[in-house]
Parts: C-alpha cells; structure tokens; sequence
C-alpha cells in the first residue's frame, strides 16, 4: 500500500470511526425512555411525591371588617399523579419544541434551496464559466453537508434536551446522568458533523484528483494545475459558509426575538421567572436555543473547518516539495482525522473518568475536556508532522517560475530547479516549522478560551464587577459590560497576533492555514461542550414547564450556568478560528489574484481597508435592529396572550403563535444582511478590481475580529452577571433592593442578547464569507474585474 | 515685495485680523451687564414678577379624620425681590463654575507641566539626540499655544454663559439676544484659538527657516534639508495634540463623572428635574461642560490644524516645484488663513443678517453657518490653489533621488533632472488637482456633518425610532441606539474613502494632507458651533438654579437642544477631520522611516494591524470604565448629600465637593490612557521597529474611526432621544406610561454619555496622536528601533 492510499485510509477510518461513535452515543442516549416507551430510569415511584410540584390556585376573600376583596393562594395538589404523566407531559412539551425547530429548518431550508440553486448559477457563470462544473460542484456538496450536519445536530439536540430533563428527575444520581445525557448530546453533533465534513471533502477531493490530474509538462505545471484544483474545490468551503450564513444569521435572529420578547414581556413587565409556562414565548425561546446555538454554531464551525482546509491545499499546491507527494498534500485533512481519533479518547474522560457528583464540579470537566484534547493533539500532531511532511519545504510564485521555464526552449530539470530556487519566497521551512504553527494555533484557542472564560464566568472579579455596578442601576451595569467586551479583546486579539507573526513567518501563508486548523483540530470537543450548553439549557425550560419541584430545577441550572460559559468560550473559539481561517484565505486570495503584495499606501487598498472595516458595523446594525423588531412583534403577542389569560383563567397560551412570529421575522430579516456579506466582495471586485477586495478583506477581519469578541463578551458578562445576582450572591432576596438590582441586570441581559448570539456569532461569517468568496471569485475579479478603476 | 513676504504678510493679516475680532466679540459681550456693574440691558423692572420663580415650601398636615399625615406645598413668595438679587445670584453661581473650571485647569496644567518637561527631555534625547532642539521646541510650542487656546477658550465660555442667561431673560428679544450671546461666545474660542494656531505656527516657521537652511548643494539636497526641517517642525503638532489628550480624557472623564453622576442619583434616584439646585453635583456638571467640550474640544481640533499644516508641509518637501518657491511651500498655512477671512464673513449672518426670533430657527442659523463657510470657502480656495501653486508638479522620492545624483562624479544640472524625473512617485499634479483634493475635504466635511446631524437630530426618523423603543424599557432603547450608531457609521466612511481615493490619486499622501486642511478649513465656524453647545447649556443651568420661571427655561431649553445636535456635528466634523489627519501623518511617517511601501502580506506588519485595531477598544474600555469608577463616587457623595439634606432642611449642597471628586478622578484617571496612547508607539517601534509600527497605525486608524462616530452618535441619539420623549412628542406627561418610558430613555442618555463625551472623541486624538508620534520618532525607529525583530 503506497503511503498516498495509507494516508486516505487513515481519513476514512477516522471518519467511519467518528460516525460509529456518534451513532453508539445515540443509542446510549435512546435508553433513557421518554419516547413512545415510558420507563423509570431509575426514577423510583416512592419519589413522585418529592419530585412533582404543587399546583396553586388565586382566591380571592373578601375581608369582613374593611370590606376590601383579598387574593391568596390555595394549594390544590400535585400537577401530575404519575409518572407516566409527566413523562406525558415532558413529551408534550419537548415535541412542541422540536417541532418549532424541525419546522423552521425546513422552511429556512426550502429558502436555502432557491439560493443554493441561485448562487450556483451565477458561480458555473462566472467562476466556472461554463466550462466544467467543479466549483459548482464543489459548492453544492458543501452546501448539502452544512445542512445535513445542522438537522442531524438539531435532531439529536431535540432528542437530548428532554432526556437530560427527565435525568435530571432522579434523586441520587440526577445530576452526574443529565449531565452525561448533555454532554453525549453535544458530542454527537461534535463528532458526526467533524467526520462527515472531513468524509465528504477527500471524497471530493479524491474524486478531483482522478479526473482533474492530465499528463503534466513538468512538476511546476502541475503544481499549477493542482493549485487550479484546490481553487475550485474551494467551492466545498464557500458552501459551507454560505449555508453557515443564513444558520447563523437566522438562527441568530430567531434566537433572540423569542428570547428578548419572552424576558421583556416575561419576566420585566409580568414579573415572571424565566421559562414560566404562561409565557407564550417561551416555546420558541427553547426552539430558539437549538436554532440558534446548534444549527447555527454546528454549520459555523463547519465553514471554519472546509475554508481552513481548502486554503491550506490552495497553499500548498505552491510548494514543489509538498505537491511532489499527494501524502504531504492531504496533511490539512490528516490533522483534522487526527482531531477525530483524540477527540474521542478526551471524550471518555467526561462520560466515564470525572464523575460529575457535584455542580461546581460540571464547569471544570467541560473546562478539562479542552485542557485533556490540547494537551494529547501537541505529541499526536507533533508526529503526523514529522511522518507525513518533507523534512524540508519551500513555496514558490507558480506564475513567476513558469515564465521563467517557458523562456528557455530546451526546458531541462536544472533549469526548472534553478528556476524554482530563483521564485522562493521564503527560505526553506522545516517540518517542526510547520508543527510550531499549528501548534500555535492549538494553544492559542486555548488561551482565548480561557481569557474568555475569565470575562463571562462569575467566579471572576470582571463579572463580579458588572453585577456590583448594578446597584446604581441598569446604566452603569450598561457602561461597564461595554467597557468588559472592549477589554476583554486585549488578549485574544494578541494571541492571534503572535499566532499570524510566527506562522506566518515560519511558513507564510500555509503557516496561517496550518494555525487555523490547529485550532480547529479539537473541533469534536468544542462543538460537543458547546452543543452542551444549549440542550441544558432547554432542560432546564421543560423542568419548570412540567412544573417539577425546585430541587431539579437547581440541578437544571447548574448545568445551564456551565453552559453559559462554555458557550461563551466557543463563541472565543469560533472567532479566533475565523480571523485565521480568514487570514489564510486572504493569503489564498492573493496567491490566486496574483497580487503579490497588498501596499495599503495606495489609494484602492487604503479607501478598501476603511470601508471593510466599517462593514462590520453596518452589518451588526442590520442583525441588531432586526432582533429588536421582531423582538418588539413577540411582546405585543405575549401581551396580548396575557390579556387573554386575565379575562380567561382556561386560557391555554397559544406557544405556537410566537414560534412563527420567530420563524417569519428570522426568513424575513436574514435576507438582507445575507446578501450584503456575499455580494459586497463580488461587487467590489467586479468594479473596483482585485486591489480593492484585499484592502476590503484586511478591513473587515481586523475590525471583525474585534468587535465579533467584544459583543460575544459583553453579552456573556451581562447574562452571567445577572445569574449571579439572582443566585444572591450579591443581596438577598428579602434585601428591599434586590429587585431594583436584578431589573437592572435583567436590562443588561436583554441588551446583551442579540449582541452575543446574533451580531457578535454573524461577524464570524462575515469575516469568512466575505474570504472565501473573494478567493472562489479571484479568477473573475482577475479577469473581468476593475470596471471602474484598476 | 516678494511673493514669499506677501504670503507671510497675508497670514499675518490673517491671524492679527482674527484675534482683533476675537477681542472686539469679547466687548460685545461684556456689554451684557452681570459683573460688578450690574445693569438692566432691557430688562424691564416691571417684568421682575413675571419671571421670577415663587418659591414652595413642604409644610405638614395632619387629616383630622384618619390621624394620618399628609404634606403639601406651600408659596411662600418669589426667590428674589429685586433685579440686583438676581443678578447677584447668577454672579454667585457663575462665579462657581468659572472658579471650578479654572480650578480644574490650573491642577490639569500643573500635572501637564511635569509631563511637557519629561517629554522634551525625551524627544531632546531620541529624536533631537540632543545635538540640536528643533524638534523639542517646536513641540514646547506647540503644547504652550494648546494651553493657551484651552485656557482663553475656557474663559470666554465662563464669561459667557452667565450673559447668555441673563440675556435670555428679556421677555421680547430674549432668544435672539441670548442666541447672539451664546454663538459669540463660541466664536471668540473659534478665531482666537485658529489665529493664534496659525500665527505662532508662522513664527516658529520663519524662524526655522531663517536659521536651518544653510547652503546646498543641488535642488535636492534643499528637498532633503527642508523635509528633514518640517519633520522637526511635527513637534509643534504633537505638542498641541499631546494636551488635546490630556484635555480630552481628562475633560472628557470630568465632565461625565459629574453628568453620570447627577443624572443618577438626582434624576433617577431622586427624580428631579435637570440641574436642580439642591442636585450637588450640579456645579460639577456645569463645569464639566466647559471642562470637556471647550477646552478639550478646542485642543483636539488645534491638534488637527497644527498636525495635518506639518504633515502637508512634510510631504510637500518631497515636490521639487513646490520646494522651489518657498510661497508654494506656505500654501497649507495659506489655506487656513483664507479660512479666517471667511469665517469671520460666514458670522455675520449669525449675527446680523439672520434673526433668530423663534427656537425652530436656531438649528438652521448654526447648519447654515457651514454651508455659508463651505460655499464661500470653495471659489476662494481654487483661487488660492491657482496663484500659490506651481501650476504643475511633481513628487519624488528623495532618498533614491539623492543617492542617483551621488552615483555620479560630475554633477549637472541634466543629471539632477534625470534624477528627479527617474524617482517620480506619480505623474504630473495640476493646481486643480490639489483644489480638487480640498474640496473633497471641505465637502466631505458637509455631507458627515448632515449625515451627523440626521442620526442624532430628532427632527428625523433614526432618533425618532430610538425613542419609540423606549416603550419596551431600557433594553431595547440601547439596542436600537447602539444599532443607529453602527448604522451612523455607513456614509462618513464611504464619505472619507471616496475623498481618500481621490486625494490619494490624484496628489499622493500631499492630497490626503490638503483633503484634511479643507476639512479643517472653516474650523473658527466649526469652533463657533461646538462652543454654543457648552455655553447655552450652561446658561440653562443656571437659569434653572436661580428659579427663574419656565418660560425662560424655555428658551435657554430650545438654545441647549440645537446645541446637542451641532455637538455631534462637531464630533461628526472632529473624527473625519482626524482620520484625514492620521492618514497624511502616517503618510509623512512611511516617508521619514524610509519604508516606502506597507505591505499587510508581511508578518510583522499584519500583526501590527491586527493590534492596532484592537487599540482603540482597550482605550475606550479604560476611559468608560473610569467614568463609571468617578461616577459612582459621585452618586455616593449626592446620596449622602441629600441624606443630609433630610435631616437638616437648612443644609445646603456642597458643590465644591462633588466638583472635586470630578477634578480628582479626571487627573488621576487620564494617566493610563494617556500613557498607553503616547507610549505605545514609541514601545513597538523600539522593539518591533517602523514596518510594525505602520501597521498598528493603519489599524487604530480604520478601527479607531469607526468606533468613534459610532460613539458619538448612538450617544447623541440617546441624548436627543430623551429630550423628544421629555417634550411629550411621545406621549404626553399625563399618560401612565410617561414615567417609564422617560426612566428608559434616561437610561440611555446615561449609557450614551460616556460614549459621546469620553471615549468617542478621546479616540480621535487616539487615532491622529499615535500617528504623530511615529511621525516625530520615525528618525528614532529608523535608526534605533527593531531590536527584537525588525
């Protein structure tokens, strides 16, 4: 067996491994009966009784003296009699959400088809000119697998969310099961979507290098043609992210309209605690959460991974010594198998090695899960380096070598030789240099997560600071979340800065590559304590909604607060990820435009760069003001709907009113900011030329990247500051200012909604998108673009 | 006389002829009588009662029938008897904030005293290295003008507010009058702080040139010595623009220290009305008006004058044409000195031909003042550019140009020619192409102005939209302010990279230097409007403070809300201005450090962008963040003011107090951001010499400028906001809902004023600081810099 079919056969086992283990952890989480079979799970009927909430009922008496009517509550029994009843229930419930989130994706999906379809016209126009289809194709695979990746995700989430709420019931294991339960949910998303990205893309890949590989002149031309390759392959990672777009922009938006108009109606207005089943919105919050959070993110950092990897190969093709052998060729996706095989070990040490016996314990395992993964990736990647990479590589400009070999007639190995060594562009990269990049990358997602983890846990002084600065109200609570965000992007942003300096100066442009797949390479991982986050959190909503005594509920929270911020820290991840990811498409961008340099002192590339660094605030305000109108359209409901209940004690709330309030708004408002992110770059290519793009490009990461962590920080901050109040860390409850307080933290929560899982998540995709793009439709720009001015 | 004497004569003229109108303002003014001689100006003794507020007292009651008590108000007649009284009242309280501002300068300028010391000693050791001290002077200068500039602007605006109240009293001409008070007042800030800018930076010119041009050899030596002059001359630019810094964060924390603070415990603890009396931190927050948006205004658009004059001059140096006549070489100080002349025409249709009679004329009156200057300004500069300018030229690069003339041994004219048109960095320049570089600047400087005016004026939608949230609470009033702000961003941007591309493009970083001295080139009007703000707020201050009846509040109400919109013009006009600057600094700074082109596809110089872009979100975190520290000291020492003033009826508020917590925390908390932004690049360009530094300044620049108008104007927004909804515009005061919605816009006013008043505009100086000090130390990293990787 050549080391070319080793190689393939290391991927296609990690995948098929990947797989396995996703739908083995399915059937561990199918035991817990909440389906069509009810059982016990351990959940022992002499419990019923301590478990179940008591139903109260408003009476009201008329004092004899004074004659003033008095209202008080009269306890009228337990909800449920049995526990076939509130599995009845929980089943109830977890349908309705599940079908919210089933169906908006499939009205979010019958929308991505048109614009698939659309945008694979224009692609076959204008990139692929009619000639071949293999972007085309490329685009429309990876498109497709974004989307079966996100309805598997949200599949399994819907599935999981009840099954960690029906754990949590259990009075002496409850909390170590839910957790479990979680966790295998998140880590089903996390290992089908990684392995089924990385199967589909060196199935393509293989089937690419079959039928595109012709005889070759000599060993720079194909070099140019595996460069051309790689290009159009590209197609894979632009439709993953054109599809994380729409995911995360609509799901973004869905997420916080429900959310926003559910707390203002809710929990402002009616003085309800979150989740409280007489508030309509609370269905669609919860639909939200799995929208949102798990199609969204899932498809996010699908995107990463394709572009990352799609701009290595791109890079890589330049170099003679990696094109020389397909096995150095495919190291971008052997680091990502890689990833699988670790990912899977680390996740052993959260299901069955820490035993998750007491809340605080919850953060510290998923915490660890990021350590354990970073830690076994360093020798592992370590080694994949050293076996599969030439000991020594260099990169060359294709264009410039082959213009050099088409000047001589009598075209020898010397001459190219000389000709290649003329066309370096960096001095000889040695394997480990390779290694040190993508091991910078690995640390520095860790270091980011942690940094981001110290400004959005409330076991820091940061957060403790914004909850103290509600005292004097929502204002300062505001000014100083604000002024958390912007600080917080002080590490990060230099850890990405170290990152791009020795990276790239090791290896350039496939150096950046490198970085970003190392960070990705614990992708499994993040995704899993990141999908976490949201299943726990929907459990949480359906132990209050089937009325369960507060016991679980502070079992439920305790898993939803550890969400919190481990979904704080993905979202760190995820934007560390895609300022390199970017990068290196940015690098890939050039390479195909064939600039060669981008001089921000010249008049396209400066005015280029302010305006791309501007898109990013443009494009936060279109994805804001659509969460608050639509957010405004979901308090008038709710509004309404209690009105109805105060006339009405039957009343039912009608849940289902506010998910298509949700759904529609979610459509409706993705459309715009969507179009803005992928025509911007075409546009700007088409009349300004190449030139302009790349300052536009550089404008839009550096300025992205910054607010993208600050909004994600501040919103983390805000909402943690307020589970920090409410938990009476700050005043207690009977304190006569704990409800100026909490209405004060509440303010800030709301305001930090949409910011960290709407505008913040977004500028993700836009950073990315706007790359990718730029890089499929280099050719075009190259060709037709510059209408205006060159 | 020469036509170089007749320039000098011209901006003599020029400058003498703005400080006489300055003085004879100042008379007019002092016309109105509220010093030591008091006096009646028209305010008619029979018209005491109807203005005078009557004054209440809380008495107790007790209700005979249930035994309970009960309090009412009672009128215990007016506040004052006589004019004199009231007069003498208005003198005690506008003696306070004079002295409080003076106070504050004094202990400003003490600290500022220590710090021009040890930073000459710096620049006289790096940048001088001691043989010579052009540079160290030129920047002692520069900071003594600022000071100056502040200190008299200061002045004029104390003497000032308190006519413009008193002013406002007469029943029949009281708008008109007070108007004219209040705009004079800005206007002497305006033409004393430009004449003097202009006329000190004419002196130190003449005087430099007089003694550092020696003989030389050739044309281009002369080039050489002449930029290498004008590169000392920088200092006087970064003398002005290091006290813009200090003046700017440290007025800028005073100011909302004190207005956070007010607002807080005044307005929504205690819901009083705007700058009630009995409010301690009244005084504090009149002064800090003066503190922030006078002096700090003032010598942050000094900065701007004195920087982008050294910056044109610098790169000016490069044109053997333009270095040929020395008249050419004066046109950047020509420009404003053509500027002085109109503006003192544009204030006569302020102040004679258009009569403010009615409040609805107000804001036209001021917008029209710069589309008067703008229009007049355009057909005088392009006769300028075609007298002054040679009517083609050239630029070169000095350096290559000087080491081609050296390669030969004989050198004649021919070679010189030779040289220089071998090393020409663009092709042939026009006259009009450096006026068409002006009146990108000047236009560009309109069109963000209205654009300003638009999203912070609730004459329009945006604002009106921002307000209608507040219906919903706080929450979604933030959201949709932050929005507008991020929205407010789109048309400056594109505004500024359309006037960059064709400045760039048509007379290199020389057009980038013109756009901005366009921009700035109506800045005595710019001056004149921003300073109205301050004072008509102040004037209602006081009106309030001395009880005078409502419907004299009236008025100074309708003069302080115009002032609110052309505040953020201002700001508007001050952040474009300044990334002009920027830009042609870091111009001049790529030609000093030799660099010659920035290529962002290099490591250290994309890391630098990347880092730069995340300055100015560490800069706005630490002043937000100390306005929030002080202002909640403030809130403190109200609360327990007022506490007092429970006990004991007859106490009355120490405002010297809360004006000295202002005044303490603003020095103390200017250190750090101060300190970050002037070492900063004096720091990586030590260690990571000039390449990094380029890159962390085009960072700061397109990040810096992006956050700061969106500062501005969601702070605006929210500011005018509130006043839309506190004029019943929404609801009327009656309705239930009024109170709430008027706390949820109070709160994001509150937000809002840090943004506007403190972070947003110190970023400006930021933005143009960071590049003058690379400009001034560019020698320095050339030389020295890079030790750690170059």
């Amino acid at each position: 067996m050549s080391s070319y079919e080793m190689a393939y056969l290391y991927i296609g086992v990690s995948t098929v491994v990947g797989l396995i283990y996703g739908v083995i952890l399915i059937l561990v989480l199918s035991r817990v009966p909440v389906g069509e079979e009810r059982g016990y799970h351990g959940n022992d009927e002499r419990h019923l009784k301590d478990i179940i909430g008591i139903k109260t009922e408003t009476k009201t008496r008329i004092n004899h003296h004074t004659g003033e009517k008095d209202t008080y509550e009269e306890e009228v029994g337990p909800y449920h009699d049995s526990w076939d009843q509130v599995v009845w229930t929980l089943n109830k419930i977890s349908t309705a959400v599940a079908n919210g989130a089933i169906a908006f994706l499939k009205e979010e999906y019958k929308i991505l088809a048109v614009f698939i379809v659309i945008f694979a016209v224009i692609i076959a126009l204008l990139v692929d000119e009619l000639g071949t289809f293999w972007t085309t194709g490329a685009f429309v695979l990876g498109a497709l697998t974004s989307i079966v990746s996100g309805y598997i995700g949200m599949k399994v989430a819907v599935f999981s969310n009840c099954r960690t709420a029906y754990s949590a019931i259990n009075k002496e294991h409850g909390l170590a099961r839910a957790f479990r339960v979680a966790f295998r949910g998140g880590a089903v998303l996390g290992f089908v979507l990684t392995s089924l990205g990385l199967l589909n893309l060196a199935i393509i890949l293989s089937i690419y290098h079959y039928f595109y590989i012709e005889d070759y002149e000599n060993e720079v031309k194909k070099q140019e043609m595996l460069r051309k390759l790689y290009e159009n392959l590209a197609g894979y990672g632009l439709g993953g992210s054109t599809i994380a777009m729409f995911g995360r922009v609509g799901g973004g938006i869905y997420t916080k309209a429900a959310d926003v108009g559910a707390d203002l109606a809710g929990k402002v207005e009616a003085g309800l605690e979150e989740d409280d089943p007489r508030n309509a919105a609370t269905i669609a919050d919860n639909v939200g959460d799995n929208v949102g959070d798990i199609a969204g993110m899932g498809s996010d950092l699908f995107g990463s991974f394709a572009e990352s990897t799609c701009a290595a190969l791109v890079v890589s093709a330049t170099s003679p010594e990696i094109a020389e052998s397909y096995t150095s060729m495919l190291f971008p996706l052997l680091i990502s198998a890689t990833g699988i095989f670790v990912c899977i070990i680390t996740s052993f040490f959260a299901t069955h090695i820490m035993e998750v016996d007491k809340a605080d314990k919850i953060e510290k395992v998923l915490k660890y899960q990021l350590i354990i993964s970073t830690i076994l990736l360093t020798p592992a990647l370590w080694a994949l380096s050293y076996y599969v990479l030439p000991s020594k590589f260099n990169f060359i400009n294709i264009k410039d070598t082959l213009t050099c070999i088409d000047s001589y007639t009598n075209i020898t190995e010397v001459i190219i030789n000389d000709c290649i060594s003329v066309n370096k562009t960096l001095n000889d990269v040695a394997y480990w240099h390779a290694f040190v990049c993508i091991i910078c990358g690995l640390w520095s997602g860790l270091i980011i997560g942690f940094v981001t983890e110290y400004f959005t846990s409330h076991s820091y002084t940061p957060v403790r600071e914004v909850a103290e600065s509600c005292r004097t109200g929502a204002a300062t609570d505001i000014i100083y979340g604000l002024a958390l965000g912007y600080l917080s992007c002080i590490v990060p942003t230099i850890c990405l800065g170290v990152t791009i300096y020795f990276s790239f100066k090791l290896s350039s442009m496939y150096g950046i590559a490198l970085a970003a797949l190392g960070m990705l390479s614990n992708l499994a991982i993040a995704l899993a304590i990141d999908g976490y986050g949201p299943i726990s959190d929907n459990a949480g909503g359906m132990v209050e909604m089937i009325h369960l005594k507060k016991e679980v509920r502070v079992k439920t929270d305790a898993l939803d607060a550890a969400g919190n911020t481990t979904a704080a820290i993905g979202k760190g991840f995820a934007i560390g990820s895609a300022a390199l990811v970017s990068l290196a498409l940015f690098g890939a961008f050039i390479t195909r435009a064939e600039l060669g340099e981008v001089n921000i002192l010249q008049p396209l590339q400066f005015a280029g760069l302010l305006i791309g660094a501007m898109l990013p605030y443009a494009f936060s305000a279109f994805t804001m003001k659509s969460v608050g109108k639509a957010a405004n359209q979901m308090v008038v409901e709710v509004r309404r709907q209690f009105a109805e209940m105060n006339k009405n004690p039957a009343y039912e709330p009608e849940y289902e009113k506010c998910v298509a309030i949700s759904t529609q708004a979610a459509l409706k408002e993705m459309i715009l900011p969507g179009c803005m992110v992928i025509f911007t770059p075409i546009v700007a290519g088409f009349l300004f030329g190449s030139k302009a793009v790349a300052g536009l490009l550089a404008g839009i990461l550096v300025s992205g990247v910054q607010m993208a962590t600050s909004s994600a920080n501040s919103g983390g901050a805000w909402d943690n500051a307020k589970k920090y109040i409410e938990g009476e860390n700050l005043v207690k409850k009977s304190d006569p200012t704990f409800k100026e307080i909490k209405a004060a933290a509440v303010t800030g929560d709301t305001v930090g909604d949409p910011m960290k899982d709407t505008s913040g998540p977004s500028l993700n995709i836009l950073v990315k998108l706007s790359a990718i793009i730029s890089l499929v439709f280099g050719g075009f720009f190259t060709k037709y673009g510059g209408i205006i001015v060159a």
